[in-house]
């Protein structure tokens, strides 16, 4: 069975478990709160379908390090619900923080119903988050649901902490290419390392094999956001679908930009300059790839791929599973660009 | 034992327990954040100390609730950290939507670091509180633990319907009295209800009296509110801490103002001209005493408190804690104005 077979066969059931743990039974009245979630989540209103959903990276990553590790993967769907959802919380929220009014092509939820409804809505797929994995404690056991439910409030922490540096360094001029870890760290890689623990723990793995799992999430956690600090900058626009430089107009301090900060050079002293126009974006990012950025960047990725790529290994993964799991890392984490 | 005997002792044990949950370990560069949640509790920045803490209800009804159940209430001190902090997160997500710049006479978090690290804050709180719960398995065991997160994650959802309906009622003429329940119910009695359910359940009670504890705490919540809301027409503005008819100037559809509207005499058409100006505030509120909203709003609450307290009647509560409680219920929905 090949990544793709595993696509074909867990997307759709990832896709009925979410519906059914966004719509809960007896909710009168609240038809227009659900409805916000229904959409954000792609299944409703302007756009709706496969593109406005996206792949459902974290649900996929639960579910093959589950199956990769010995286990039946349709016990660990209320994890991969929850995760998913814990996601799309933080999306909710990131785009009042960040004002941002389109997200994959679609108006956001804050800029369709205003900022408090849109806080609202991203608490109640925050609690619905941890709804979601109640039934572990009948697909699993009360002990797997009791280490799920502490995971899951651990990580939604450390997801807030994550979130907290990123606001924070807006206003840091210079914050250093190793504040970029602990920040990514707490965004992206915890959840990504929350993915792989869970799958594997559903299992039933424990010690060693366990913790190769978790180290396995978490390079690729990391490997998966430098890669998309990558993209944000010198990615293909088409195949984003947003425009080209996209992070570079936003003035997001990526991995590229933090590295050309802290080499001093000509981007630098642009930079500071304050507020990059429009016009002059492409020869920003030409700067950056002259100074280095985008191969340090590149090299990055590669070797958080690598680690992560060792650390499954390390974890003996079964075979068909774990090999649509290696496509799956080398998919995020993209050794190439 | 009366209740202030508990409020001395039980306080400073829940200000630790709060202090313990809100400050966990290994957070470097997250002193800003947690800073946040400190200056929120009311422990440190402008203002600081017991009035701005507040009067920590739910823990105590939780912690009485415990040694009413004949629980020993020092294992029931995860979970009364946790409502708190639920609480409090919903407080200051609550802030943010209503725009509102004080809280107990003090800036809101939002109105001093603005509404993206407010949010983020607010996260944080409520990823706070399910991990408070953890130490259940320990002072109490892994199945008051699971109960405990399953009864939290479910709260906060129904706490995000409350807001839905609070908010969606601002856009609505004329909602109807019989639409306030529901919001109000969803608002603040299912946390409320949670904090009577959690003390009894981690005491070990089961089945009748279990159930009984939650009626209790169902009731009283909604007393609470209806309380509550006649104190922000009618309260004194030096008791409350803020100006007379607050929630007049502010047009929140509370119960009496639902009453008056449904009335459809001289306080409904001179409301629906839109805006009450302040030097005409005073001159609605006898409106709305006039036509029957203050006795109304009186009667119910006085009913509700009565119904409370009949359900923790049969309870069965031990002596001393249980008459504390009642003591509690009776300060909380004031059956006397």
């Amino acid at each position: 069975m090949t990544l793709n077979t595993y696509r074909n066969e867990m997307l759709p059931v990832v896709e009925e478990a979410l519906k059914a743990a966004t719509q809960p039974a007896n909710t009168p009245g609240q038809e227009v709160l659900y409805g916000m979630l229904s959409y954000h989540m792609g299944w409703e209103g302007l756009g709706a379908g496969p593109k406005a959903a996206g792949k459902r990276v974290r649900s996929m990553l639960l579910l093959l390090s589950c199956a990769a590790a010995g286990g039946n993967w349709r016990a660990a769907l209320p994890a991969a619900a929850a995760v998913e959802l814990l996601h799309n919380f933080s999306l909710i929220h990131d785009d009042i923080q960040d004002k941002s009014d389109l997200r994959r092509g679609r108006p956001t939820l804050w800029a369709l119903h205003g900022t408090a409804q849109a806080i609202n809505a991203g608490d109640a797929m925050f609690a619905l988050a941890h709804i979601s994995l109640e039934s572990l404690e009948e697909s699993a056991n009360q002990a797997i649901y009791a280490a799920a439910a502490k995971l899951l409030a651990r990580t939604s922490l450390q997801l807030t902490q994550g979130q907290y540096l990123d606001m924070a360094y807006e206003t840091v001029e210079n914050p250093g290419v190793e504040a970029y870890w602990p920040m990514i760290w707490g965004k992206t890689a915890v959840l990504i390392r929350a993915c792989t623990d869970l799958g594997a723990r559903i299992a039933g793995l424990t010690g060693r094999e366990l913790k190769a799992y978790m180290l396995f999430g978490e390079k690729l956690g990391l490997a998966y956001q430098v890669y998309d600090d990558l993209l944000g900058i010198w990615g293909d626009p088409d195949e984003m679908g947003k425009s080209a430089h996209t992070d570079l107009l936003s003035g997001k301090k990526s991995l590229p930009v933090l590295f050309g900060l802290e080499n001093k050079g000509r981007f630098a002293s642009r930079w500071q300059e304050g507020g990059i126009p429009e016009e002059q974006v492409a020869e920003f990012a030409s700067l950056l790839e002259e100074e280095g950025a985008q191969q340090y960047t590149r090299q990055k990725a590669a070797q958080l791929t690598e680690e992560a790529l060792e650390a499954l290994h390390a974890a003996n993964p079964l075979q068909t599973a774990g090999e649509a799991l290696m496509a799956l890392a080398q998919e995020l984490g993209h050794r190439s660009l």
